[in-house]
């Protein structure tokens, strides 16, 4: 029998989908469960994006460009001036997903044993990236005190070899929901340049900033338009995980050049998908001004409740629609595993993802989880019930 | 400014795609190109598939299943049970075309550094996969005299290291139409079972075999289900080519669930792609009767006028929808340019895929050239004078 080598270069497994046999388990036994677990958003794709595709007009669905369509890069370049971002249509690639950037982006800049600096918890998806693409992830650590702000620059300074090749942050964060500050930007933007590095920004939650903030992205930057990659996706912008549609965005041209030779290996993104993304440009305004307005409230709504819990402590998120709580257990996998083996209140329990899993140094984060504001927030506030009346079996 | 490394791994450009500058100010010139250059069917997708997307009713566009839609999974696995391939859901993941499947198949069987050997002339992207994975191409060479049948296994077996994971084949294939007959198939067999092999097989053409002659999968054959890997897509099946929708099926669980690992870091395959899918399923047999009989009879078209002109010879292709054909040139690539350069016949020319870019082995195939026959028969009739007219004057 043949054997895999090394079962796949050791492909880690995800953390959130760890859990899921526990939770098939739980809904046998007819538990009803709240997900905190993902970041699924319960929110309706926008009307026109899914009528574009119900009102498309194709007899032969044909390869598009390996580029994407001509004609949503166009607008979606427009789309971004509006957020500072000055690109036009040469400077992007879409892809299938922000997953799919990614990997076109490690692909391109890096050689197979390159490194790349990423700032702990992190997606944890970016191992399995780097895995396939044979690149070495090296953790620099933010904490939890500090609400997850960017690690002192002496820090990343320490890990810089000459393998080398970027720093990869995600601006809003997830799993931290930590939207970096124009100072932090700043400061990633000359230790890049410092050290010939590329910075690659994954700004998928860029719409997702609240009381006010405002995101800084790494495109904006004056002086490393020859440094920085964004990485951008519709997944969560117009509550469309299933297009699979993203972007890689570059001023680089031996980068994009060289992304294109991995876009057309594999020939084309989706087209139904990415005439629902062009229309989804039309988005009006108020589409997410609503969406803001409700992620913001929910926000609100989590954070009041998990502060009241006894011992539970969360890094207040300022983006995204995820934050990290820390709670009064050791082994916040084991409490997971529990919520769904052996708890339940009312015959409801709760589904959450353990931070442990974010995190590339072993043995960090123990006592914490990644929360995912995505329910209406009357389901969010019986999750809090359901948490706290856990916390206390648990403990007892 | 920061470098790339290497250039990423060197990454190949598409021989199909190296033209396509030429072409472009060709178009500009208002010069009308017959392209047989690539694999775009002009077929008209099946109605049932368009028309399950127009009736789908979706508000949130969410994430599927990483695997793909239950539903979509078992009617495939039934589809292929009509062709012998006896497999069921969970011997499936849904990917986002064939060219996802050669990701995850090499990312799961392969570590960085492995070896995959492959009869050339390959479609040219399993370059690309395996250079994005790590792995190395060794080519065995088919010959043009030979139709392009298997190689004799020694030349296999002289290939073989401690570090080859896989034989890879196209059946029928691009470039070469080959049909591998059962005894072919049976050889190949026994060689992965005698070394612990894995047998990938990319057999998205299966459906296209002509005079009558049966495909024979690798999944059907006794004794090595541990070893076959089987790769699909719906592209050219039913001309569904911007769906991107492809299969990765195998019996072997240990490959599956570590391929399923780079399933979920990707999170899941297009939703509204897969929804055509599992809707193309239910095409009546009819449909592709008339296709197949339509591309018989556009391959026989092809076939005896190539073989009217003086100089040409045809490898004469059993399947799929490619030939590769001999030139009495010797630089096909420089002819290819030329006649989007410099040639024209009323106003008209041809463009084809210079056929060395199919061969690892350097300068190997120079005076070859792939058609693709996926034009209306007029069309290739014209291509084909336009064809002997571009010979005549480039010769003299």
């Amino acid at each position: 029998m043949p054997k895999i080598s090394n079962k796949g270069r050791a492909m880690p497994e995800s953390p959130i989908r760890k859990l899921v046999p526990y939770a098939e388990a739980a809904i046998k036994k007819g538990r009803v469960i709240y997900q905190l677990n993902i970041g699924q958003p319960d929110i309706k794709t926008p009307a026109k994006a899914l009528a574009a595709v119900k009102n498309a007009d194709i007899e032969v669905l044909s390869y598009s460009h390996s580029a994407g369509f001509e004609s949503y890069r166009n607008k979606l370049a427009t789309y971004y001036k509006k957020h500072d971002i000055n690109v036009s249509l040469e400077d992007l690639i879409i892809t299938t997903g922000g997953s799919e950037a990614l990997l076109f982006t490690m692909g391109s800049i890096c050689d197979v044993g390159d490194e790349v600096i990423i700032p702990e918890p992190f997606y944890a998806n970016y191992n399995g990236f780097a895995t396939s693409s044979g690149v070495t992830v090296v953790p620099v650590k933010s904490k939890f005190e500090d609400g997850f702000a960017l690690p002192p620059i002496s820090e990343f300074e320490k890990l810089v070899t000459p393998k080398t090749k970027a720093i990869l942050i995600c601006n809003p964060g997830n799993p931290t929901g930590y939207l970096y500050t124009q100072e932090e930007i700043q400061q990633l933007a000359e230790i890049v340049k410092k050290h010939d590095l590329f910075i690659v920004a994954d700004e998928v939650y860029r719409e997702f900033a609240y009381e006010g903030a405002k995101h800084y992205s790494i495109m904006s930057v004056p002086g490393i338009e020859q440094n920085a990659i964004m990485i951008d996706s519709v997944s969560k912008r117009y509550s469309m995980c299933g297009a699979r549609i993203g972007c890689m965005a570059s001023k680089n041209k031996e980068v994009m050049s060289t992304a294109m030779k991995f876009a057309q290996a594999r020939l084309s993104p989706p087209t139904f998908a990415q005439i629902a993304s062009e229309a989804a440009l039309d988005t009006p305004q108020e589409y997410f001004d609503e969406v803001i307005e409700e992620y913001s409230s929910r926000r609100n709504t989590l954070v009041k409740g998990l502060e009241k819990i006894d011992g539970v402590r969360v890094a207040n998120p300022k983006g995204a629609f995820y934050c990290i709580a820390e709670l009064p257990v050791k082994d916040a996998e084991d409490f997971a595993k529990w919520l769904l083996e052996s708890f339940q209140l009312d015959n409801e329990t709760i589904m959450v993802a353990p931070a442990a899993g974010f995190y590339s140094t072993p043995n960090t984060g123990l006592n914490q989880v990644r929360i995912a504001y995505v329910l209406k927030e009357e389901n969010l506030l019986r999750a809090l019930e359901i948490l706290k009346a856990a916390l206390k079996e648990y403990k007892g």
